[in-house]
């Protein structure tokens, strides 16, 4: 196992009917601004559910935070923040507006003349952010109980990460009867996300981290089993309720403990968002799969155990064991709606340099455990995805 | 799924070396108490590396904190902490030190006659509590990362929990190199501990909690797996890290979210404790195995699982898998040095009465997930282990 820090002061309410108790958590004295996303959650009852927990405190609104929450909208919220002396933050949506309302809340108390260096520093140079909270209403990042962020800007066509001590929230509630009326892309890109969440952190080579590994393996088998459930019965409480958990529990530092961590995944996926607007889940969909076939020397060992633990497959030898082990996750994405080849995306190996192009732009030269996905790698990522 | 709320704010500085880090997280103007046990920290050099990381903070002694911590040692800390005006506690040592300190922090602040009120009302009339911090040089209790503490009181022969949310460690240094010089009794012992903390948390009835019941069975077959290890090749490092991981993932609140929970092997076992002086894990180590076998038919259903997924028992029928799950669960704490017969422990039949009359003194006639282990229930699972 290799040294590590964990820390991670985010209180959870989780269950039904927990969104009353945002009346216990929110300090009764707090100005409070509510950001949220386009809208549903007017349809659905919960912001009727949030206004009614939050009773006389004084609330304004800011709505409107898109997927791939950009930095021209989060900017003003920070306006909004100062003209109305805001001084507690209340997310309620899925991981955009929770990952849009880090940003507000360390840019509203940034010092230098454009908080978009935040971004160009990846956090490093928060030293305050307000104090907030997030209601859950998508079960897919782990946004509720982290520190990081991933914020877009528009203009320059760059989506870039930051993550600060200061960025937890105070709490979350996960009340999963919230994600009853979610649309089936969603669900489906939620399991995917978390999925590929839990991927990064464990699909590496072994440290001797038993622990860590079967908390791994214990997630991938929970959205394997629940994820088509969840497709199939939208209302069925455990199911929804068993996806929350696993997406929380994918990114909150908990299985990342003492372990090497990949994430080149995101990485390349990253800039397909940002050039092409794909959703997040369907890059990694789209990036994954290629990205274990051309680093499967480097991690044998893992996918080996992976095949066994996951997927069960015990029988063969290792390279078809490993290629099966493959072929069911590519197959399982697929399984929840989320197509995994660039062509169904309408993307073809025209779109492959300006991808390239935006990894070096951003630097994104030498990404994974190993940091030997070069630029070259990538391309044989991407070209086997098309 | 129950509806549950987790809260977990101890940082956790894991690894080799890192007793020096103490000066990032101790203040710098603290005045410091380091309260430890019974002086090993001075031979093994722990006390060293701590005092060397202290630097030029003023530091206070107080040693003395005895296995099962007592209210009677523990009140002369706090008397120290008033006559030397102490604002930082760190505890050195394993769970006994940190649960006293936990007790110390908050007696130190408690506006009472008598601070043994807090184990009265088990820790809901705690309003504050001296910030403190940890080096646990023993993995077994969990208490590094938790706000729970077992406090004894000699002169009424009581063993007494307490918890709050002011009780949580500020930080917990976790090296694996400084239980090397521990003794065997003291690895087996804490390899039961962590093995029985998962078991009350774990073996209950079925609550669709996938996420839980994997976690659970990666850290019980980690234990099972490491144990024996980590008593062959005292200074193997991974087997130590894994182990002191286990035990600290085992009652840190992870996988209890969301479950029903028993701990009532642990109410049985601290009246052991209390009468006849039996280390905690030894009595965990007599009492579970009968009070699976006592309470099989409620918790038929998990222990056929556990059977299945943590000992691999898929052959012959359900009561005999159940049976073997239990023997083998027995054998395991054998195999780690731990006996489980109350005649290993010169006990017999004529210690049983007193120990029901402790329990009935204690009001602790409804344990259990389902309130169903009466005294009755007790005298069953005491006269199977004789």
């Amino acid at each position: 196992m290799l040294n590590f820090d964990f820390y991670n002061p985010t209180q959870i309410l989780f269950g039904k009917g927990r969104i009353a108790d945002l009346n216990k958590v929110v300090p009764a004295d707090a100005k409070v601004l509510v950001l949220y996303g386009g809208g549903s959650i007017k349809q659905n009852g919960v912001f009727d559910q949030v206004m009614a927990a939050l009773g006389s405190r004084s609330v304004v609104e800011f709505t409107g935070i898109e997927p791939n929450p950009t930095y021209e909208t989060l900017m003003g919220a920070v306006d909004l923040i100062k003209k109305e002396n805001i001084d507690f933050l209340l997310a309620v949506g899925g991981g955009s507006v929770i990952d849009g309302t880090k940003f507000v809340a360390a840019a509203a108390c940034f010092e230098g003349d454009d908080p978009w260096a935040i971004l160009e520093k990846r956090g490093s140079n928060i030293t305050k952010a307000l104090p907030f909270g997030s209601v859950l209403t998508l079960p897919a990042t782990g946004s509720e109980m982290n520190s990081g962020s991933v914020v877009t800007r528009k203009s320059i066509k760059a989506k870039m990460a930051f993550s600060s001590r200061h960025c937890f929230p105070q709490f979350s509630v996960l009340d999963p009867t919230t994600t009853f009326t979610l649309p089936v892309r969603q669900i489906g890109n939620g399991v995917v996300d978390a999925y590929a969440h839990v991927m990064e952190q464990y699909m590496t080579y072994p440290v001797n981290s038993p622990v860590q590994d079967r908390f791994a393996e214990g997630l991938l088998r929970t959205l394997i089993e629940e994820g088509p459930k969840a497709l199939a019965n939208p209302e069925d409480y455990d199911t929804r309720a068993n996806i929350m958990w696993c997406a929380t529990m994918a990114l909150n530092g908990v299985i990342s403990t003492g372990v090497p961590q990949d994430w080149a995944t995101h990485m390349v996926g990253h800039e397909l968002t940002a050039l092409h607007g794909l959703d997040h889940a369907q890059t990694l969909a789209i990036v994954l799969p290629s990205m274990l076939r051309v680093r499967k020397e480097s991690k044998r060992a893992k996918l080996l155990q992976y095949a066994e633990r996951v997927w069960d497959l015990r029988d063969g030898d290792e390279n078809s064991r490993i290629d099966a082990a493959i072929a069911r996750t590519q197959e399982f994405f697929e399984s929840v709606g989320v197509k995994t080849r660039l062509g169904d995306y309408s993307l073809n190996a025209g779109n492959i340099d300006p991808i390239l192009s935006a990894l070096e732009n951003h630097r994104m030269v030498a990404l994974g455990e190993n940091r030997d996905v070069t630029l070259d790698v990538s391309r044989k990522v991407l070209e086997l995805s098309l």
